[in-house]
């Protein structure tokens, strides 16, 4: 498996450690206008596809059946933090649809949001499925599932019809067949979809400049989410994430999705600078979140002109610092002489 | 940079990430019997140096002035959770040498171990400098300044006497020059020193089996620092840390410590299977700790016949577990066709 070094840790003036990973950056058409790396590297697409796991959910009306605001139908294409603005959307979301909180099946973890966290324990208290980054997501799983007549208790099954409603749409805007989708199981208990790199990037083109042949209650879901993800980015992430800090930084003009372990996705909005949009894949291929990736995801929205040069300068390059605050190194992209 | 893939992240039956590194294995006699990936590469020694950080102390009397017992010296060479045993220790050392923990200049971080972590906000705490996983270290740095007449407020700066002595000895050991060798700032605003990873495995080579030259003194302080790691294995880490359980995995067999950023060193004692001892060092280049670095750490010492085929099944092959608890995944080493 080839991979480029993307980012190099740098402690002092010495490279302590690398980030290898692959880019792939299409147009709207689904032309391929770079890539780094294996482009055709198959990995999950990880929480990247949750618009996709959402789509035909709203597609069929399951979201106007139960009342879904905009706020929830972002909510169910999130990675929360796990912050209260978030637990509240999900929360109304069981509601409306007749489901209690037992009823998820993504299991729990402490909010990714670090002084929710501290706040949840400091208080004595435990966390609930609804803090689960994914209960959005499950959230809307349960609804499609009531909403179609499928068992709600196998919700997370990929034998569920649901899922195998997923699968479809996911094979659909990937442009592969569904069969040659490996399913796996994501960390809430989902299923989830190794494809290659480049696939995952033609589902986000679909999705931002939806083809000719698809139907046209699918291509309105797919403006829906662009539209619910775009006004409500502390939704889709939280204080201090990555999609939220982006869309933002940016606002109107793309979505950002991360996946676990290295995976950003972006859809750039057909505008002036790109009339048929972008669609940016990313993996880290060591599955790192916290260092390469952020730092990537701005160096190549700035070397597309989406950024300016100046933007985000607290992300990259992102100092490195000691327990008493001292800046100690950086986080620097390795991507500039390389592409574009 | 050459590196070599040293193990898989597996979701389902698909390869989801990757870890690469280098590896370089020594006889005591400093002969490399195995190496992968590129064994020259420049690194930071980071935490897995501080039992060199702490001979120089040793050697010339310090810990005996100041009557270090063995814990003590254990916990000087510790990257310890900040549990209470933990604490307990550092706080003594401090007592000890006539300091207060205002005195060190390490920063504060919550502690490693979770439990303990979540014990000190449930109650309303923050951590102290105590609970900082280098305390053990810089309690002794500042007896040593004491002891060397140094100033003691700037102990953590590398133009201080201590550290031109904990320099000079690392270069001894490494046997590079110490000129050769690149200083940056620890996460504990400690000095660091970044060198050729088959350096750094000199160093553990003559530790275990201290080369004829070395003083007595310092032959000897190498004998109690590897004792007192020995004796004290839950010191150096803590409950359910790499280095604790592999140190009580071969009892008396050997030395293990971690560094920041995915390094590990070994040194194996002198014994009928390795009449010299062995050294092993290991770098995981994207800086790894948690999947890549224990589940080779664990391969490689059951390839060297250290460890036994069945030991430790819980660290290697790792499972990964959704949020549910169910294994749907697992983390491989990718060494066994590569060495030895």
């Amino acid at each position: 498996m080839n991979s480029e070094v993307l980012a190099h840790v740098i402690r002092g003036e010495t490279v302590e450690s690398v980030h290898r990973g692959h880019i792939v950056i299409m147009d709207g058409d689904k032309n391929v206008l770079e890539s780094l790396g294996g482009p055709n590297t198959v990995t999950y697409f990880r929480s990247a596809c949750k618009a996709f796991q959402a789509l035909p959910f709203i597609a069929g009306g399951g979201a106007d059946h139960f009342g879904f605001a905009e706020d929830e139908i972002a909510l169910a294409c999130a990675s929360h933090s796990g912050e209260p603005m978030h637990t509240k959307v999900a929360a109304s979301m069981l509601r409306k649809a007749g489901f209690a909180e037992s009823d998820l099946r993504c299991g729990t973890h402490l909010p990714f949001n670090e002084k929710e966290a501290e706040r949840l324990i400091a208080a004595g208290n435990r966390p609930t499925q609804l803090h689960n980054n994914c209960s959005g997501k499950h959230a809307a799983m349960l609804a499609f599932a009531k909403h179609i007549e499928a068992d709600p208790t196998s919700y997370d099954s990929i034998t569920n019809p649901i899922q195998q409603e997923i699968l479809k749409i996911i094979a659909e805007f990937a442009e592969i067949p569904a069969e040659s989708i490996a399913i796996g199981v994501d960390g809430c208990a989902a299923p989830n979809f190794a494809m290659p790199l480049t696939a995952m990037a033609r589902c986000f083109a679909n999705l931002i400049k939806p083809r000719e042949g698809l139907a046209e209650n699918v291509k309105t879901a797919c403006y829906r989410i662009i539209s619910a993800m775009m006004k409500f980015p502390e939704l889709i992430g939280g204080t201090e994430r990555l999609d939220t800090i982006l869309m933002k930084a940016a606002p109107g003009k793309l979505i950002s999705k991360v996946g676990a372990d290295g995976v950003w996705l972006c859809g750039v909005l057909p505008n002036d600078q790109y009339p048929s949009g972008l669609a940016i894949a990313l993996k880290i291929d060591d599955g790192d979140d916290k260092r390469a990736r952020p730092v990537v995801a701005v160096e190549l929205l700035k070397r597309l002109d989406i950024l300016t040069t100046g933007a985000l300068p607290e992300i990259s390059p992102m100092p490195i610092l000691n327990r008493r605050g001292d800046i100690v190194g950086r986080i620097d992209a390795n991507i500039s002489e390389k592409i574009l």
